[in-house]
């Protein structure tokens, strides 16, 4: 398949797809790509150095989708509450000097020996609120990433985008806005009525696509699939997203160890054609099949 | 710890956690742990008879707390609707001949090459609403199980109970009803307001303890653990169900390889320590907490 420039001008690589690439490995392989923009992880950001970085991205040309990723704010301890304060205050500054508004945050599972998921869902709303005033000064949007139930114990207590949206609703979606990632939330029942809503909400700030593979991986962070290798009906999907407006980038953000172990510019062909085939046709609201949200 | 008989007046092995015990062992071990009840699978029930073991069951003294399973209803061929409504009807008039009227209702996944969540629901509904009848008319509720979200594509499309409690609401309570699944449910955000509503709606039929361990084991479906080896908050859940009145059997439902591996006697004594520990005590409405539900 022949792809033309114009189907890929809102596809970003998120550098987690391309594991094993360095910062500046991952930029140059989005411009052979023809790709416009990448979603940066602050550990590929801290080993160039932050400045240095978004002079990278800049030169190539890129937009800076998303930072991955703040967060982590389920501490019950006042340490630990100190701890994720501090640190989601650099993430913000991180993704403004990158020149991205969306701070993508995963909020963290239970604390070591600790049941009480409504203590710790609370914790979570707590936090985001004490933030809310920094994110907004420096113009960064705290963007929460409902993660599939699965991962409810040891890594996000926030399991729906309707619990992330009830989260949100207290503040200004300048400052608190989610992201649809179709891997962490395509089972839920309510997802065409929440995504309608996030876009009445203005709270869309970022739609990341991947698949979500069966059998699930012996480690089960690993199940995230290149699209069309899984169960997810990304047409669905994309139509709701499409039907809210969303006009921004969309990431691929695959944890995989047979695509980690790819060629990256194979892995990125492969991105670029089952973007073009799976997604792209359904991001035209006009054109979008209403069927999946009505029904 | 030494239990006495009072305390395990509701407590029932579900034959899945003792997998390697025929119907007549898992009859007699449970007897013999000073159990009152048994939650059979049609398997076990099929190598005996199922006259045989009802009368098995029956001479023991234990009551049948359920039977497991129908369900399976997504085909979206005519043969493969036919072929689910016979099976239903067949698992139906077993749960009458056993004496239980909870037939458990694992509702299936996504047909394969399948990726239309929303028709495969769709369809559940229709099937439920034509096997209403059959059941009413043999006395026995079709217990609608939400799975945990990650077998959403192959085993079950129902995740949530406020889906499945939407599918029941057109049916008589006494028809169509839910099970309440502490390692399926335990990490949804709308679980308080949703288990409220079932009781308010008379559709409580069962009560189901296991643990959530971590990590989740290489084959997911295996990371059903022994209540207080894993992740779950038995005393929040088990205060929302006393809450609601439910007053029939729990029973423990656990697939586990080590679990499995085990002495089935031990395995029975280790249950009953754990529930007069974890479940037990919250079991009374009058002593129930009720912040889980109120906070």
């Amino acid at each position: 398949m022949d792809i033309d420039q114009a189907t890929l001008r809102r596809l970003s690589l998120n550098t987690m797809t391309t594991k094993n690439w360095t910062l500046p490995e991952a930029v140059d392989g989005s411009v052979r790509a023809g790709l416009p923009a990448v979603g940066l992880w602050r550990d590929r950001v801290a080993e160039v150095g932050l400045d240095a970085a978004a002079k990278r991205v800049r030169d190539a040309g890129l937009r800076v989708s998303s930072l991955c990723r703040g967060g982590f704010l389920t501490a019950a301890d006042a340490a630990g509450q100190r701890a994720a304060l501090e640190d989601n205050r650099a993430a913000i500054i991180e993704a403004a000097t990158l020149g991205t508004d969306a701070l993508i945050m995963v909020v963290g599972g239970l604390p070591e020996g600790d049941r009480d998921l409504a203590g710790a869902r609370q914790r979570v709303a707590d936090r985001l609120a004490e933030l809310v005033p920094f994110a907004k000064e420096h113009g960064v949007r705290m963007v929460l990433e409902p993660l599939h139930p699965m991962y409810v114990a040891d890594r996000a207590v926030l399991s729906t985008l309707g619990q992330a949206l009830d989260i949100a609703s207290g503040h200004p979606a300048d400052a608190v806005a989610v992201v649809v990632d179709t891997f962490h939330v395509f089972w839920d029942p309510q997802l065409p009525e929440q995504i309608a809503r996030a876009g009445r909400e203005g709270r869309v700030a970022s739609y990341q696509v991947c698949d979500f593979n069966l059998p699930i991986a012996s480690d089960a962070l690993l199940s995230r699939g290149m699209m069309g290798d899984g169960v997810i009906d990304f047409r669905a999907i994309t139509s709701m997203i499409a039907a809210t407006g969303y006009d921004g980038d969309i990431e691929v953000e695959i944890f995989n160890a047979a695509i980690w172990a790819m060629n990256g510019d194979d892995v990125l062909a492969t991105m670029a054609r089952r973007y073009a085939e799976l997604v792209h046709p359904y991001l035209d609201p006009a054109a979008a099949d209403p069927a999946p949200a009505d029904r």
